[in-house]
């Protein structure tokens, strides 16, 4: 069975995956998007975004591992756009231009129902509407033997970890402090949902860590 | 003037610097005896409590600095003990034994007045009642052109945070998940209080973080 895996999500030292105050401008909120400084000037983002050169070595390693060997996509209504309550109509389809960096079917959480948006590239946005199983069970049928990655937010891998579906979680810690914004850990028993701290890697420009779900507790 | 450090304060992946239900059994509550995995083997801390050999390396580096130039040091009083309320009797004398590792004049913030407590090799135990400015003042008193270093618990340091009194901060951070405890940084706007991470360094057992005030904000 396809595995659910977290893969290069970024928190802050203070630990927040996201600043506050989501914008179209800004994706990440407020001061979110210097998180992912150990991944914008490496090779795999540079190819990535159709460019030339970038660095190589720990950080690289850890963002190319990201996006190996996944058969589906599944992430959280904020993580796609910045519209909330029901969709006024089809005009956001997504931060990632006509040919977002997916390639396979990606699975979106929202209370509101909408039509599939095929995109370039072979991206299908699905909008699932019956929550994180219904959806985890979708991402399933679609990835075949390969692993389905949990993109974010913090509050879609909360809810996920909460209910002991993910099998493994690679995270990337930034030693920014942001102050505020979406916490990833604060009120989660990681210990208690059967998960721990595996491996820890020391990149460039941050730390990693694998956390893996061992036997589960009664 | 002497400068407020934090030196050697650990927090685990998900931010706590102690473990929930701290006990005359658990000093570090439950599960946080483990947070110091990367400090008990250091030849630092076999010399500290009297034993030969222990590992060389950065995170012995990070131990030894922790302990050098102190001229006064502060904690809370939890940190102090597990005796809650009104000191019943002065048996509780901390700790460490007889001789305590400080050997300077340390300053227990406390809303319980209390005599100073002699220990040998040193070690004073100040009570100080009248709030953490004035256990600031009464160890920048005391510590001539040392640095004066606020030991904890997250409590205490938050609260000199939060006052913009601590200058540097060197946290370290375990990958050990605690689930919950005594969080460092929840509800803790660093970067509007001025602070920012200076420094990053991989050490064999813990990750190390310097986090220093640049200019107050208005």
């Amino acid at each position: 069975m396809p595995r659910l895996v977290v893969h290069s999500y970024t928190i802050s030292l203070d630990g927040y995956g996201a600043g506050p105050n989501q914008t179209r401008e800004t994706p990440l909120g407020e001061g979110g998007e210097g998180l992912h400084e150990w991944l914008v000037g490496t090779r795999f983002f540079m190819q990535m975004t159709g460019k030339p050169g970038g660095t190589t070595g720990t950080d690289n390693d850890f963002a190319e591992q990201g996006m190996a060997n996944v058969g589906a996509y599944i992430m959280g209504r904020n993580m796609f756009g910045p519209v909330r309550g029901p969709w006024p109509d089809d005009s956001w389809r997504g931060w990632w231009g006509k040919n977002p960096p997916y390639h396979t079917p990606t699975f979106v959480l929202t209370h509101h129902a909408r039509a599939p948006q095929e995109m370039d590239g072979g991206t299908t946005f699905h909008f699932v509407t019956d929550g994180i199983e219904a959806a985890l069970d979708r991402a399933r049928a679609a990835a075949g033997d390969k692993d389905i990655r949990l993109l974010g937010g913090a509050s879609t891998i909360r809810q996920y970890l909460e209910a002991r579906l993910v099998d493994e979680m690679h995270i990337a810690v930034s030693p920014r402090l942001l102050g505020a914004g979406e916490p990833l850990f604060t009120g989660l028993d990681l210990p208690k949902l059967g998960y721990s701290t595996t491996t820890t890697i020391g990149g460039e420009k941050a730390t990693y860590y694998v956390i893996a779900r061992g036997a589960k507790r009664a």
